[in-house]
């Protein structure tokens, strides 16, 4: 490359967008600039009315996704001064499954006067949790019927996924769900309004929609078998045409290059998903490496050369996350979210003052105080479930457990076990891979997480007894984004042909790395094989409590009108 | 009565000593006043030195028993204005079993400087937990003799237990152990200070010192079986002849009365134990009601006319409580301990700054706030074991669960958890009983956790099924001593004949009564089975997680010299 060329990749969060201007010769990064949603995740009321959304709702507002290229992309030509014709490319991840009702032009029913109240009108957000009973339905059908595709996914569709969102609109809206022209994934529809084209990409399809490389999608007789109205659901609402990773989806449009600064014509890379494109990210493009996403969950990333099938995996998809090899897809629901609750809800006031006296956070404070700790020192073992458990055991009613605690516990010592119990959590996750043919023999992780928390790298470390590096960049997702805008460009562009070039030349590793310590690991063994006991024991079926008590909380909740007979016999005293 | 007549009950609790003057007319408390020992729990350094004690030690001065009678004493005569002629008899109460060695007239070795400096010389605390070793033996050799007597104490005598501690002493300091002419429980020994006369109590020596009125105790063979220096500990260090509760002991000597105010020959009753004097304060004379003292741990005590075999019970002896009945102990390590745990260590400042902002302490909001729920509606269960469990699995090493956290879970909702846990355990010990012919038909409570919290004590009636009252004393101890001190004075002098008499004229209960409320425990019975199940998982050996969890605790806290790994390679690195 005689000038310099750059790209941009746009990452969709949960509360914000990001865009991030790379340099495509070394993957410097040059220039960052994150725009937050004004409606953010929509779970109490729709914006500007007092319409109130139900439990386990999550909604958003795509007109804040157009908002973070009107406002994140400029950001960065600015603070960069780059000249934009030497931006080649562009590419963005999202969250998924994040998806949307349109009409034929790709307008989101929501723009609409007539639909604007309605809340299935909008986009229903990754973690929304109300179609749960068509995930069940759905998981029922497929079983009886014998379709082969559960085995994909680990014998289990999410409520997250597409399906049971389409299916909940089609069963509490049917009228949103005919004014419906089009149903897509959130990161379709922002590369359709950048490039004018609705150009739907191979991994979403893969991991959300129950789509593969060699069978498609599940045949118009299930989809009929679920509801009649939904046989034709892919010809009419969706497209069979899938169009790979790092490929093109057009050039920007005029519009488009009015809102980001950027020339028309600048290519567009196919959508992709936030964890997936943090895989070359982080130099990954083999077999054996595993890619740790780490934030609010932990999603773990895997390749093999050979399709296997492993128990409990998200997805398995070919070409899913680079050509040539099956991606697999593993997760746990909650880890950072899990800490972020210990602190919120459980740290005492003594605590956060000696934190702040230190000029520290209460999480550096009590990694601090639990780095203290030996292995074992506590008495303590938790189970990370305080979100359900996604993989292996693909099992949303599991709660969190905590075993050990004594008069003397101290809370970094719990802060402490509830870090080590996500890192068995992530073992048993190794491990089941392992089990299944397909080796693990290190971690990248990349994140928020592990920057900030080297306890936790080391204890992961230990725990599987891997060692542990981490991603150059802290932003994979943008990174990987930008990454895929160079492959869409190509290198007669200035850009590269191939992931694999851009991967080599643009992502790196941080040089710090964690390694196994001898003596904790050997610790850790004993106190996984306690997890593993557990595990099983609460989440396969031989005490399943844990399912008794969410029923008696869902009874409970579901009886408001039974007055707490205490206050009652109370106020009738006073009285 | 024609004048009216008062006694004085002196309570010995762990940090202060009370005395509480009573008219023994109608029971009404006129004056009470407390005395903190200056050396409270003596369990970091000896006093007035820097020998340090080891961990698990816990001793006393006994010198804080007698400032206790120098100031508490005077301060409620003075208080009341009450002629010290008209006070008719004393009685005292105290922890259990709380020792101490002593020369043969009955000086505390400590008190002597050739002994003071020697930690074995002090009084050991009911809580001093490092005569482990010595139970653990005793119990071993024990059932390898095929002694009968364990059966008495639900199988295994307590590291707490007298022989345990003199064992202790004999083991570690065989100098202190030829020096002590006598060894006795400080409720005997603060007895002989004030009347001047070794008299044993029949209570301590059946609960606490493997004694019953059919067999006395164990035989010399099996002492001499713990070592041969132990062959003839009764005969030598203590005494076979013991005095049934309420009798007297003797007059109060003149020093004594210098030292309180009173005239010298009021009527001191035999030494007597917090928890059993408690029973008749309570107005419990009969089979069936289960009196319970609430406090930092759960004390329950119950009678039956006829000896049964209840495993798991602390202690069962003939007259142990009051005439007439075999007296059953039982037990729950932690209650208001644990609460008071949460509290400390687990809630977060916001609860701190909105319970001062309302005017209540931290217990008070929580209760406030975990009495909005309902039953079942915090998904959560826990296993109230944060100090082992006494009845009925009799084994420390056992520690506290959480099951069904979720990051919605509130503080109130794992206080409220941690509060039904403890009336689960407490529904086990009534079960039991009940299993082994001993019914249960109410609870009467006594002590401090039952008068703040109602909370408690209604989720109590809706576990047990049990309708539960109050005593009208807040001070069951002090106020249950005042009776036995009636007694020993007897009818002729202004007293009562029998703590039957005593109980009727002057205990009384608080009007309140909290009913099981069918709907609450329709859902708690739900609860309690999984409690059940969980109960007898961790705690009967199917999965013994909890006692691997403690023992790489132990060896972890033993091999201090394995530093932190992760922070030498930090210092390496830095430095």
């Amino acid at each position: 490359m005689n000038r310099s060329t750059y790209a941009i990749g746009v990452d969709f969060g949960t509360e914000s967008g990001r865009a991030l201007l790379v340099d495509l010769a070394d993957g410097r990064e040059i220039a960052t600039a994150v725009h937050a949603y004004a409606n953010g995740v929509i779970d109490e009321h729709l914006p500007g009315t007092n319409i109130r959304l139900e439990p386990d709702w999550a909604l958003q507002d795509p007109n804040d996704y157009l908002e973070v290229f009107k406002h994140a992309i400029p950001a960065v030509l600015q603070e960069s001064r780059v000249d934009p014709a030497d931006i080649i490319g562009l590419g963005v991840d999202f969250t998924s499954c994040t998806m949307l009702p349109t009409k034929a032009d790709g307008t989101p029913l929501c723009f609409l006067p007539e639909w604007r109240n309605h809340p299935h009108a909008w986009v229903k957000l990754w973690k929304h949790h109300a179609a749960q009973d068509e995930a069940n339905k759905i998981n029922a059908i497929a079983r009886e019927r014998g379709d082969t595709f559960l085995d994909r996914y680990g014998g289990k569709i999410s409520s997250e996924w597409f399906f049971p969102k389409v299916w909940q609109i089609l069963d509490e809206a049917p009228e949103v769900y005919a004014a419906a022209d089009r149903m897509l994934e959130a990161t379709d529809w922002v590369v359709w309004q950048l490039a004018g084209v609705e150009r739907r990409n191979e991994c979403t399809a893969g991991y959300k929609a129950i789509w593969s490389k060699r069978d498609g999608f599940p045949p118009d007789e299930f989809f009929a078998a679920l509801d009649p109205s939904m046989e034709h659901v892919v010809d009419e609402k969706m497209s069979r045409t899938l169009y790979p990773l790092g490929s093109k989806a057009g050039g920007l449009t005029e519009e488009a290059a009015r809102w980001t600064g950027l020339p028309a014509g600048t290519p567009v890379a196919v959508a992709n998903v936030d964890a997936h494109v943090a895989v070359p990210a982080a130099t990954v493009l083999e077999e054996g490496r595993m890619v740790i996403i780490m934030g609010t969950s932990n999603c773990h990333m895997l390749m093999s050369a050979e399709e296997r099938e492993v128990p409990g995996v998200c997805g398995v998809v070919r070409d899913g996350i680079v050509p040539g090899f099956l991606g697999y897809e593993a997760g746990q629901a909650a880890v950072g979210d899990s800490f972020a609750w210990f602190v919120e809800q459980c740290v005492p006031a003594a605590y956060t003052r000696e934190a702040e006296a230190q000029g520290l956070n209460v999480h550096q404070f009590l990694e601090q105080q639990a780095a203290q700790q030996k292995p074992g020192e506590s008495g303590l073992l938790a189970l990370d479930w305080w979100n359900g458990n996604r993989t292996i055991l693909v099992d949303a009613d599991l709660t969190g457990v905590l075993i050990g605690a004594t008069l003397a516990t101290k809370p970094e010592e719990i802060y402490r076990a509830m870090i080590e119990s996500t890192a068995y959590g992530t073992r048993i996750i190794v491990d089941n891979f392992e089990r299944n043919g397909i080796p693990v023999r290190e971690i990248v992780t990349t994140g928020g997480l592990p920057e900030r928390n080297k306890l936790l790298m080391q204890i992961y470390a230990d725990v599987t007894g891997l060692p542990i590096r981490r991603t150059a960049t802290s932003q994979g997702g943008a990174f990987g984004a930008a990454m895929h805008g160079a492959v869409a460009a190509g290198k007669v562009a200035g850009g590269y042909d191939s992931i694999f070039d851009a991967t080599r030349q643009m992502a790196s590793l941080h040089e710090e790395a964690f390694y196994p310590i001898p003596e904790n690991r050997q610790i850790y063994d004993r106190l996984y094989q306690d997890y593993v006991t557990l595990h099983d024991y609460f989440g396969r079926g031989a005490n399943d409590v844990m399912k008794r008590l969410k029923r008696l909380r869902e009874e409970s909740l579901a009886h408001p009108e039974r007055a707490n007979r205490q206050d009652a016999k109370d106020a009738k005293k006073d009285g």
